[in-house]
């Protein structure tokens, strides 16, 4: 019904082995999993429509006052309350990016203004060069941190002077931080803490990926605007984000995490480096990435179908603005997985030298 | 942090029976609750954009095409979404009704014009007074069938001739039926049938409180404007309704979703009758009904505060545009928690006589 191309679509593929979205490998926390089988009776009644608790408990955990923190019906669902609630005349954004950024801009009649990265330089974005691109009459610029679909990273630094500039243009920078905790080092890129100096910054976090629980959508914006996040939710429902969401949100938080969280980072950086490795080795042309997922380039046609022949579906990156055809995308798993995906490469390879 | 009052918020007050929320008094249907705790693990894959079994196990029931029906983050977000996506200049509503429909309609600036229903009427809806209030910039209408909060039901034929006259002046027809299930007779009140013949009308439905799942958001739009469905699609987020909802909603229309929603019929019919003549008894007006609630008046004050004071919430109507003070609504549940709130009422009639 809509024509926004997207990963993840199991529901009409046969797929044995998903690749095409980014969720923690580890899969969902037991915590988690325990809390919400133990939790059905309540679903009966209306959810918390503050998220008083879930908020308390993220507020914790990033050391940002509670009422800086709005929760929504997943990250993607938080760009498109943004987008209704700001209804921007001029944004920019970086191409290749996350492609729900135009799609939710195009539905409030915003002209959108693209930075393009460049190959050569792995299509990580020159922060430099994108100050220099923010006018007095931008009003919304984004960020993907790392990027979506190479998984480049900028530092912290960079970011906070990004923030700055569109401060003193009068625009909001949006941050999507949603793979930032599935890096190595979250702390070398993530800007939350600079939100409290900084009301034009909007941080964009997901437990999506971080805990691989993308069915129940459970995202949040962090942001010292207060107004900002009023307007948002003047404009949306009151009961935006349901009980078992709430619920896997607080269980996600509990003591363990930091553990899950370490153990997730370790696998996902020491994997990411063994695909990279035996992706170049077969002579596909790899992007440098700081995330739980690759790009990378092949001149091999039809790749995407030849990996759904054998029930490996992969993220075909061909409708990226920025992009063309040869370019994909995986995910970084776990050992046993990856090893079984690249033998479906090797498989395919051969069949077609 | 939003300043809208509802029901149901047993998050910050202290519940033991909860009368402010009209939800199923048998609660969650078993196959649900077996469906939800079974599946726990699929959830941490992204949900199906398109909602496919969902959608079509309920065009089977509706005997509707699937085409017609969009699913969304319970009933309410879907009010939210008609109005992003219509962003309609001028419409009409009755008061007293469901408070969203204004709520959704201030976010896109919207000129409200209200169709006043009067007391000596039970704050029936006269549907011959408001089809000649339907002019020719009226871009869309609001009916609440049964309404919310008093419970008064116009007949389908009545609502068709208001479609009728909606489609003659090029306005849409909003009518919300989330609680048409739990009448006594569904099908002498929807007009879920005429959709086909008039593709301005608009049927919403809600899973929240006919399988009495509202903590999961599922809610449905029904109607033959495809062209409609797909502007509102482009105008949200693709994930728009969880895995458990879809997983909870695709239960709850399995077989022997009949006999409970029978019972359930029953159940409320005779409950609702119990009610009304005890309340009647005590000296309250109550007004009639055809619905899962009742709306009373009392010149007790702080009748509100004192449910609460014995642990029982009850929704204090006084925020509704049309209504004053001393107007409450309650919900229709089981024998056992009927006779335990009225008793409270005993309670506090003879503390205050």
């Amino acid at each position: 019904m809509t024509a926004v191309r997207h990963g993840g679509d199991i529901y009409r593929n046969q797929v044995r082995l998903d690749y095409s979205v980014n969720c923690n490998p580890l899969g969902m926390p037991d915590p988690v999993k325990e809390a919400l089988c133990c939790s059905v009776e309540s679903w009966a009644a209306y959810p918390d429509m503050y998220c008083d608790e879930l908020r308390e408990k993220l507020a914790e955990k990033l050391a940002v006052k509670k009422e800086w923190i709005l929760c929504g019906n997943g990250a993607a669902g938080l760009i498109y309350d943004l987008a209704a609630a700001l209804r921007p005349q001029k944004a920019r954004l970086p191409v290749p990016s996350f492609t729900e950024y135009e799609a939710a801009l195009q539905g409030t009649g915003c002209a959108v203004f693209y930075e393009k990265t460049r190959k050569e330089e792995g299509f990580r974005l020159d922060i430099e060069a994108y100050r220099k691109n923010i006018s007095e009459d931008t009003d919304l610029v984004f960020v993907c941190n790392p990027n979506n679909p190479n998984g480049s990273a900028v530092n912290a630094q960079e970011v906070r002077e990004l923030a700055d500039t569109c401060r003193e243009k009068g625009a909001i920078l949006l941050v999507d931080e949603c793979f930032a905790e599935l890096t190595g080092e979250p702390q070398r890129y993530s800007v939350v803490s600079a939100c409290e100096k900084n009301p034009n910054l909007v941080v964009l976090r997901a437990f999506t990926k971080t805990f691989a629980m993308a069915g129940l959508r459970l995202g949040y914006l962090v942001t010292s605007d207060r107004n900002l996040l009023k307007e948002i939710q003047r404009q949306r429902q009151p009961w935006n984000v349901s009980v078992p969401a709430q619920i896997a949100g607080v269980a996600a938080l509990s003591d363990g995490s930091e553990n899950y969280l370490k153990e997730s980072r370790e696998l996902i950086t020491q994997e990411r480096k063994y695909l990279t490795e035996r992706l170049a080795a077969m002579g596909f042309t790899v992007f440098p990435s700081a995330a739980n997922y690759l790009m990378f380039e092949s001149s091999m046609p039809d790749l995407y179908e030849k990996c759904l022949n054998y029930g490996l579906l992969i993220r075909n990156c061909s409708d990226y603005l920025g992009l063309t055809e040869g370019y994909y995308r995986i995910s970084v798993r776990t050992r046993r997985e990856n090893d079984e995906m690249l033998d479906i490469f090797r498989k395919i390879l051969t069949a077609h030298p």
